[in-house]
């Protein structure tokens, strides 16, 4: 009954072997290992994007500030979600790396929408040279309220920032449970819809610590490594970085984890509703179920462990994460303490 | 016969058990680990530091540049030597985070003197508002030379330093090894020769990626903490670092590993001098050696894998670095292939 | 009919006059001119604040950024109205000195109230480590909606912030103004009702292009200086920035520019009212009327000059600001023209 | 006999009474002025440079600071002097809007040797990401040392940047001064002979305070603009600007002040020299005469004012700096107290 975040799971059993196995032996520090090449290569395949460079760190904030830094200029405005973890959860470091100004987007459940998104823009850098400029669009999936967004909803935004030729970044610390939610391919959800930059998430479902960043038009590679370096994001010891990617990637181990913690999520969700609860819109791993008063302490004393939110006056509110390594034994233990 | 450098060696079967253990279940995040606890009060034991904050982050890079930006306002200079691992290898990475000006302090063989280094103090910060100021000084040990500084010549050092109310670093990437060439304690290496803050390095010396930053006065600790997550360089599944910084330091593993990189380090000293080939000065576990053209080219045919260095004219250089793997038999082959 | 901005004014004759006097002989540079020592303390006195450090720069935003910088870390979160000069009009500026991150508190009439800066407080820097700090405060008085804070007011927020040891900015680009239309003195506009730093504005209200910082507790005067220099506003010939502030700050002629102004402002507010015009609240220079569509065109032909602003359907808005130069002529003719 | 430097000088009448007139009427704000159209205009006839895109800023720092951000990336290395203005006289400011990095280039009386640079080059960013990268050369003329580069010494150590596609600044507080000591054209000591970016000094020649940045390609004009309106260097009454440089390039004014400048200090030279002091190669307005102790004790008594320098073992040094308004009297008087 842990339910408190999928960062709390240890690491799936491919990957830590795979851990293990790399390290045998001498090999080349600073992603010149041999796993790397191999990495650069599935990354590419699972994408469709032959020319893709990828690059690993090991933190989600790293993988977002780079890349943000990478494609904004310090004068420039980065749109994001009120509540997108860039703004709310990594105490400035986009800014801190970039020197950017995030704006602020707002839509209900963590999504912005193509209004909100263009008042955004059109309210940006009108102001000439007094204001900061318009410079990139950075969206999240699964978003931080749980939700996710269709290819075609992120078409729809994309198209927005493209046409005023701004670049668009994905955070996806949970990329595979939004694919897994919406059936959609890689390529579907990121280039095919106007993602220049994506951030793929794997320390979330089940690897100990690495997040690639995949830049899906590599002229920036180079600066791209740069700030990496610079930023003190470059691992000696690459080669255990590379080795859980390489596993997490092989025989679509990613995808069968999303899928085990999304389906979990799902049962979960279908549980909370069959007893009366209200479970907002959530089709990938993470629910936000509102309830009566009195229900946290009787779960918690049950030894549930999970998130209490703000709600509403007289109700109460959870954060609920199911993971890889979720139960269903653990979700139904949770429903019965309910 | 792999001397490319230290970081190319794997981790020691204790560190990647340790790291396998600590994947059963769930543990907190971001560095509540239960494990994270331990292993602070095993660093303040080990140095006899009580109230040290301890924290730990993944590379060097991370580890120095944290500590510089902690220490040092964006307006002070950093007096570190010449050829040290901030000036040369870090890409900036110091400069980025803390937006202090490193000041280059000369001195043979990778170490300032007093006079050197007080020199470079007296000519800084003197014209004013127009200059920036005297902002830290900050150490290696070992070296980029190879070299040793004992307690006493960093003690030396420090008090110039505290003269003028500058803080002292230390980085110690390679800390262990400087350790065991010079028969200190940890105390003695650090608080007690005036070092205020220790980049402990793991990573070198048989981790698969972790470093600990030591503040030896706590008043920093939380300010430390926003800079590290504000640099991206927070781990989620934190407890992966601390499982191997807990192992590494449990029944002196740590200091094992050096003392074996050490005495091949040694072995391979003795073997080359009695051979005639000039190995300056180096009590630790790199070497540069100076040798007769062509012998670059018979010991790479041979396998041998390092770095080729600058050399003086009509003669040949390299930078052989041992680790905690490295083998009697790697010692001896390469010196029968000389 | 010249209402576009203040800053499209010239130089009072008595500010000019003072350059031209400034200019005689030899004079010691970068601020260690006598006529600095005297505006220190002038300034002193005019606050009532012995012991306050003042420092002269060029423009307003230099002073904004500069005093925000010297009070909030990097990892702050500064917090200001929706619609601040610091949020809209700098580009930037203040998180390129700073590094700190703004907040955005909304409120009718470019004010915010206790209640919305109490949640903007409570919400900031809950989620420990992984959000950006509270930082500090920042009003701006005039607001860019041409209303006034009172000290009472001012004192209102300024205890909310202090309530959590926040220092406390003022932006008073028209300190004067806002003097004039409250009846207060500096000293209970500033340090009396909680400000720490003050941006004294000097530009826009009669001078060439100086403003003071004020900083109340002198404790941070060297950084400032620091601060200063390393932003590139620290002027060589300083003497013409002193000559300004001295003149200014002689015989009450701040205060005596700030009235006329605000007197034509108030005249303009009459014979808007009088004439049907809505004009929102404005005690000082700085009026946004509201009329029938078409009237821009009519005024413009007459020969008007000032911005156009967004109005609701079938409306128009203007933002007419008043100066020390306001003639009744500029504002009668203006009246007779719509 | 005030030699400290020429920023102890006011204003050249003919500036102080352009400033007076600039202030009649309304103006435009924030570079829109009429003035600054016919600036533009006049600095692109006085450098032959049809598409320089020109800009006006307050202070030799932000001149230079802004220039440096421009053109080099943060993780540069710009190669300049050791002794260079921005590596000593700007506490760090071009580090901080740019955040590269200053690699320092020796080489005797303030010049850097087409030898000296080479070996900076050719030792900078060969680590691959590991270091900085090379990122842009400054050169200073007039010298710190007072030496003056001719065109083709500046063409000899632009064409080595240039050979690795680095942008060249020329740094040019004291330009005028260098092109009246070489009899070089603007052109000739600028674009053709390889700078990209001018700082053009006008504050130290005979203005109150403004110097202009001068990019001859103006692809990066916009980009100029941000910075400099983001750094607070973007003056709402920028007419005052204007007026000061249109005067100063009218009828040849800011070469008449250079040559008055220079001649006075050639007067002092060749005095110095007739008397035995040492006075090293000075051709423009600085000089660094050396001579026996006890004379800095009888030219202070005497009332000449200037700054001690640091001297070998046993001699005095002093920094002598004449400018526009230094009369044959000050240079007589202060021979003759010799």
């Amino acid at each position: 009954m842990r339910f408190a975040s999928d960062n709390t799971s240890g690491a799936a059993p491919e990957i830590i072997n795979a851990v293990l196995r790399a390290n045998e032996g001498y090999e080349r520090s600073y992603g010149a290992d041999a796993a790397m090449a191999r990495v650069t290569a599935m990354i590419r395949e699972v994408f469709e994007a032959p020319e893709a460079a990828v690059y690993l760190v090991a933190t989600g904030t790293a993988a977002n500030a780079l890349s943000i830094a990478t494609y904004c200029p310090p004068w420039g405005a980065v749109f994001c979600h009120t509540h997108a973890h860039i703004a709310e959860d990594e105490c400035g470091a986009p800014e801190f790396y970039s020197g950017a100004k995030l704006v602020l987007v707002p839509g209900a459940l963590g999504k912005m929408t193509p209004d909100t998104l263009e008042k955004a823009l059109a309210s940006t850098g009108e102001g000439g040279v007094h204001g900061v400029q318009r410079g990139m669009l950075s969206l999240t999936n699964v978003t931080e309220a749980g939700t996710v967004y269709t290819p075609a909803e992120i078409a729809a935004l994309t198209a927005l920032a493209r046409a005023r030729d701004l670049p668009c970044h994905l955070d996806g610390a949970r990329f595979a449970n939004a694919l897994v939610a919406t059936g959609a391919t890689p390529a579907e959800m990121t280039w095919k819809a106007g993602i220049d930059v994506l951030s793929f998430g794997g320390t979330k479902n089940g690897c100990l610590g690495v997040e690639a960043v995949v830049l899906f038009d590599p002229s920036k590679a180079w600066e791209f490594e740069l700030r990496r370096k610079r930023g003190g994001q470059l691992f000696s010891k690459h080669r255990f970085l590379s080795a859980q990617m390489e596993a997490y990637l092989t025989d679509g181990l990613w995808l069968n984890l999303a899928a085990r913690a999304n389906a979990m999520g799902q049962r979960l969700a279908t549980g909370l509703k069959a007893k009366g609860v209200t479970v907002p819109d959530s089709s990938a791993n993470m629910l936000f179920p509102e309830w009566s008063p009195g229900i946290h302490d009787r779960l918690e004393a049950a030894g549930a462990v999970y998130y209490r939110m703000p709600a509403p006056q007289g109700r109460e509110r959870a954060r609920l994460v199911t993971s890889w390594s979720t139960t269903e034994t653990d979700v139904d233990s949770f429903l019965a303490a309910l």
